[in-house]
């Protein structure tokens, strides 16, 4: 691709805007590029613009006034002191609160990202990409260090485990929410060591279901999840991001029902009502009832021919036809899921939040039902239907006689032999989760660092053979790169290439941990060896997805976070059921669940029902104590906040202390009050005007004459009670 | 009593110490004495000593010099703003500082309390009442205002409801701890109108043990407490003390294990390992066993003796023995609660808490788990052991036989006529129920408000008539009135009997209130009227305790809270709970749970494991529902915080964006850069030693070039691709 120098060199730009003018006329494009580059200028950016691919300019900007910038530094800390991020009011010299904080590159990238896109009553050029008339603008990024990104992955893929240090550095380059992802995979990736060496023991040693590794993994699930929050509230306090949850802009989207003023502070607010969301947001169950039924039907049909067709038909093409169900699954499940996530995401848009966060948020949420039915219903309909009622239900599978009509030599290979004669499969469930835990975690990783660099590879070939033809044919090739002056071709090759790639989803590769993890949760006592598999699949994944970032995505805009978000009350979510879940498969299968006709005959509803109920109090209550044993563990970030806390106190404290030791004390104070006012009692006393209250107060001075008097009264109190008690005695 | 003038009159006393020295050797109280009132004049007390009963002394303080005063003010606030408890710094200058925020009554005396008992390192007097050195110091109070008291109970009795400025009247009274717990009453008492209606429509329509009724009041109970929750915050934004409990004291019985400098502050702390005190905290589960094991039996013992004589026993006297178990319970049961109290007193001590909130934090919940038993075992036995096992475990309630023996005529009056003939008496769970929530309400309001009450009339008449007697007798009576001036004997006499009151401690009250709600939450199905009798009981408690605080009890020092504490967690629990058990109750009973033997005969395991599973999922579902929704609720205290938090900022960005705003835009910088660097320009290109990145930024000068050029590639690049299109035609 392009030579070394190019990849060295950015030039000293900061951000690149793609401005794609091919589906607007001529005239308005003009016009608002001209406003473009106008706005940038207006707020202190120096422009260049180049050719780009495809009816689209490049345009090159770089901070060129240092008092744009600092205003932005200083408005960014002022506005995350207001909401309590930051502990201390910002240095008004922005030059004094750069020597105490230096931007890091992640910082300075997030605030010229701000004065791009900030509306222009806050400060900034108010370029929003790709809405409303900014709809020109494809994308807003900034361009890969190449060189910084080499040694990341050259350092990475020689290194066992990763350090604070690395995922300081992340933070540093790449923002606080993308290392917070990095940091829970790699905290995940740690943790996982001890169930995979409990796994190792039990699937070598423990018997099949074992409720011993059930009770240890379940433990070990609890710690994690309370570890890892501790952990994200201390991430979060050393990266200063704590709170920063709050600091939230409105949404462009966002359509509001009326504009008031607000009656407290004076400011003018958009307001959407929030009952009039509560009643869109009442949508979402009949959106997750048709989730479940729709990709349930199709699981449960794609199940149901599964099961005919390996237990119950007999007949020619039979090794063939057993991939029928999967053929059907990978070609009709991602047409399904990919409807309903458009259908997610339109309703989601409907609800109409008011910001970001929130708006993730409600999509991720969606986004989760899909994937818990996508992910987990087979296997529960393996373990709880299957297995249990199997024979109850193998008679009515004849329906599914259908899709191997066509095959079959005759009717008798297409019914049961004899309904009472049919016995499970016990090693159904066990295959299954080994397919879900190694197999797709293994084509998943194919898919996600394999195809697309065949694609881009193809794509490569591809435009070769368009340009190789457009000159054989003898006319111009008008290339982008015809324009370019000679020293700038490698680069602009670089950047138009890197214009193309995707934009980096952080929430994407979360997913697919915590739906990991929810295998983990609940079905690791079917196979022991789960979280072995996942051992290894983590440690290529955390590489796999440095590279990702580095070569097939566009430089991610540094986005702040202090928590990893939804995925948090997921990841509780998907504990506490599989203390449920490993309960009942325990109980379920504790002799391997068979009785002599495979219908399970000791399975009690008492029995299923005490043990879930014992089991998710046991996980409650456990969860409280890990919780507040945990929260007991100091941490540097904690430590941190206690310095700052006594640093500032003590300044104060030891000032107001000086001022009060060097007070006069009280008792000279007495007496000069004695001298002066001799007179003034002896003319008060003579007046007799003196109220009580200050009568009262003068019959002794000061704290001298007070001891003395207290002390005459002790003296004389002793005496009496003796004298009293004598006297009793000779009456 | 004292006539109206010395009521009406303080003296302008602040605080009043009761120095006792009966226990102590003339020479040391006499010491300590002197050590005392110096301290006082240390920290600009002024001090004025009188004769107290009893071997004691009454030494009377207040403020004589502002600047201590003001120092404290100061370094209190201060320390308020570093724990985050003030959203902003206190004036440096105290007096701007007070014009800003005048002192509440409540806010003066707590200060003036913190110069008499903050030690001499943090600028106070380190007077400790009853600790170490000053043991003499039986205790340390203000005097009541009477004028203020007597108006505030004719207001209360006189007003239906309270409201939110009456509340604020007692915070600045008497401080946010009490002032939380009427607003707690209060805030219950409004809500107790709900189902107190509910309850006596489902007394009159609905049939026994509604599981509407049961529903209902569940979903209450559930918004009850999510609502205070929000009620709590609130108000603790409103008297600015959100987040008060951090700053903690040391407790003065703290021991330490080592001390060690702190790493991250330098400086020295009191540490005891966390895990040394895990250890003894481990001791409290066989106290709860204990617990449970002695007042169990105690309780299971008195409940066998009553079922016995009341339904076995058929001989003389049983009208009279039926309140044997009563009697052994009233008279056995404060024995054993007062030892277990000692016990948990001692074991909390034990444990060696550092601060003050953790302590009560600690105590609070052992005398809950006292409470429990106490107050709903007995309750527990009758609906979930007797009515449902009863015919089982009557015959062997023959050992009871022992009690009436002595009573009984003959054998046959011992023994039950017949096991199988054996009906349980259903109406005796409601009996019970009505017991616990009239009458013992009744018998605690009698006991709270007028056993003191005659307490202290017959104190006064035993020392009128000793007085008498030691006149009599001839001597004279040297009693501590005999050396008052004449213009201050009323007054002096007043604060004698002030200093013989007790301390109001607030959690008592609170505690009671949890317990009555308990008896909501839990049985309150059995008996649909409970809400109606809380009701009544809870009008007149707030009334007798507001009566109870200005008369009985000590003017209490103004502490500050932010919650009301442990109870909130037992109020959860108890909800909780009452999912539980309303939901078995319900169950058991639906037909009043009778078959034609008296046993019932439809009660099945897995029916009530399964309606126990449903009732607490749905109960956790609502509460996380209800949290949510009451969440959104806008209120004034977040008003309040918001509107801080906007002018803040408004300042601050205002002066920032004026600032930007008035820098000249970039154009003209950068046509300045033209012009004076022309001719650099024309050097460096003919020296050829430009790097490829001033190359890069010199192409277009300033945003008029770019807009330009970038026009020019717009219009050139459509043409192109229509052009190629006609010459792919033509081809």
């Amino acid at each position: 691709m392009a030579k070394s120098s190019a990849l060295a060199n950015n030039m000293g730009v900061d951000y690149v805007l793609v401005y794609r003018f091919a589906t607007t006329d001529k005239a308005t494009a003009e016009a608002r590029f001209e406003e473009l580059v106008h706005r940038l200028a207006s707020v202190g950016l120096a422009t260049e613009v180049r050719n780009g691919e495809n009816h689209s300019l490049l345009v090159f900007t770089r901070v060129a006034s240092e008092e744009h910038m600092f205003g932005e530094i200083y408005r960014s800390r002022v506005k995350d002191w207001i909401h309590g991020v930051r502990p201390a009011q910002p240095a008004k010299e922005v030059r004094i609160s750069l020597e105490q904080e230096p931007l890091t590159e992640a910082e300075r990238f997030r605030i010229i990202y701000q004065l791009i896109t900030n509306p222009q009553s806050e400060g900034g050029a108010g370029i929003t990409p790709k809405k409303g008339e900014w709809e020109n603008i494809e994308s807003l990024f900034a361009l890969h260090d190449h060189v910084y990104n080499k040694e990341w992955i050259k350092k990475w893929t020689t290194q066992w485990l990763l350090t604070p240090e690395d995922l300081d550095d992340i933070r540093n380059r790449l923002g606080e929410k993308i290392a917070f992802y990095f940091a829970f995979t790699q905290s995940y990736f740690t943790f996982l060591l001890f169930p995979a060496g409990m796994g190792l023991f039990s699937w070598l040693f423990l018997g099949h279901f074992s409720s011993i590794y059930a009770v240890v993994v379940s433990l070990w699930c609890v710690v994690f999840v309370e570890y890892w929050k501790h952990q994200e509230h201390d991430l979060s306090i050393r990266w200063g991001v704590r709170g920063v949850s709050s600091i939230e802009t409105k949404r462009h989207e966002f359509k509001a029902a009326t504009e008031t003023t607000d009656p407290v502070t004076g400011e003018k607010i958009q307001v959407y009502p929030d009952l009039q969301r509560l009643q869109r947001q009442a949508l979402q169950i009949p959106f997750a009832i048709a989730c479940v039924l729709v990709l349930g039907t199709l699981i449960a049909t794609c199940f149901g021919i599964e099961v005919f067709i390996s237990e119950v038909y007999d007949g020619p093409s039979k090794s063939l036809l057993v991939f029928l169900p999967t053929v059907i699954l990978t070609t009709v499940m991602p047409l399904l899921s990919g409807m309903l996530t458009t259908a997610a995401t339109r309703l989601t848009d409907y609800e109409n939040y008011g910001t970001e966060s929130q708006y993730e948020r409600a999509l991720t949420s969606k986004i989760f039902v899909l994937n818990f039915i996508t992910s987990y219903l087979p296997v529960f309909l393996t373990a709880f239907v299957y297995v249990p009622f199997g024979s109850l239900i193998v008679p009515y599978l004849d329906i599914f006689s259908l899709t191997v009509r066509p095959f079959a030599e005759h009717e008798k290979q297409l019914k049961a032999p004899n309904p009472a004669q049919f016995t499970i499969n016990p090693a159904r469930l066990r295959k299954q989760v080994i397919y879900f835990t190694v197999t797709a975690q293994i084509v998943g990783f194919a898919m996600e660092v394999i195809v697309p660099y065949l694609k881009r590879q193809g794509f490569i070939k591809i435009k070769q053979m368009q340009s190789n033809r457009a000159k054989k044919a003898g006319g111009i090739a008008p290339s982008a790169a015809a324009e370019d002056p000679p020293e700038e071709k490698e680069f602009l090759a670089r950047v138009r290439s890197e214009a193309e790639l995707d934009v980096y989803d952080v929430y994407a590769d979360l997913r697919e941990m915590v739906v990991q993890y929810g295998y983990l949760a609940l079905f690791s006592v079917v196979w022991p060896l789960v979280p072995v598999s996942f051992l290894i699949n983590n440690w290529v994944e955390l590489r796999a997805d440095a590279v990702k970032i580095c070569v097939e995505m566009q430089r991610p805009t540094p986005w702040r976070a202090d928590t990893i978000g939804p995925w948090l009350d997921a990841l509780a979510f998907l504990t506490w059921l599989g203390s449920i879940t490993m309960a009942a498969l325990v109980y379920l299968f504790s002799n391997d669940g068979l009785g002599p006709d495979g219908v399970p005959s000791d399975i009690k509803g008492w029995g299923i029902l005490l043990s879930i109920l014992f089991a998710e109090h046991i996980h409650l209550g456990v969860r409280w104590a890990v919780a507040h044993a945990i929260s007991k563990i100091d941490s540097p970030g904690r430590q941190k906040a206690r310095r700052d806390r006594y640093m500032t106190r003590e300044k104060y404290y030891k000032e107001s202390l000086d001022q009060t030791h060097r007070l006069p004390p009280i008792s000279e104070k007495g007496e000069e009050i004695t001298r002066r006012s001799l007179e003034e009692e002896a003319r008060q006393g003579s007046m007799n005007t003196a109220n009580p209250e200050e009568k009262f107060w003068a019959r002794q001075r000061n704290w001298r004459e007070a001891a003395q008097i207290g002390k005459g009264l002790i003296e004389r109190a002793v005496p009496d009670e003796k004298e009293m008690a004598a006297e009793k005695k000779e009456l």
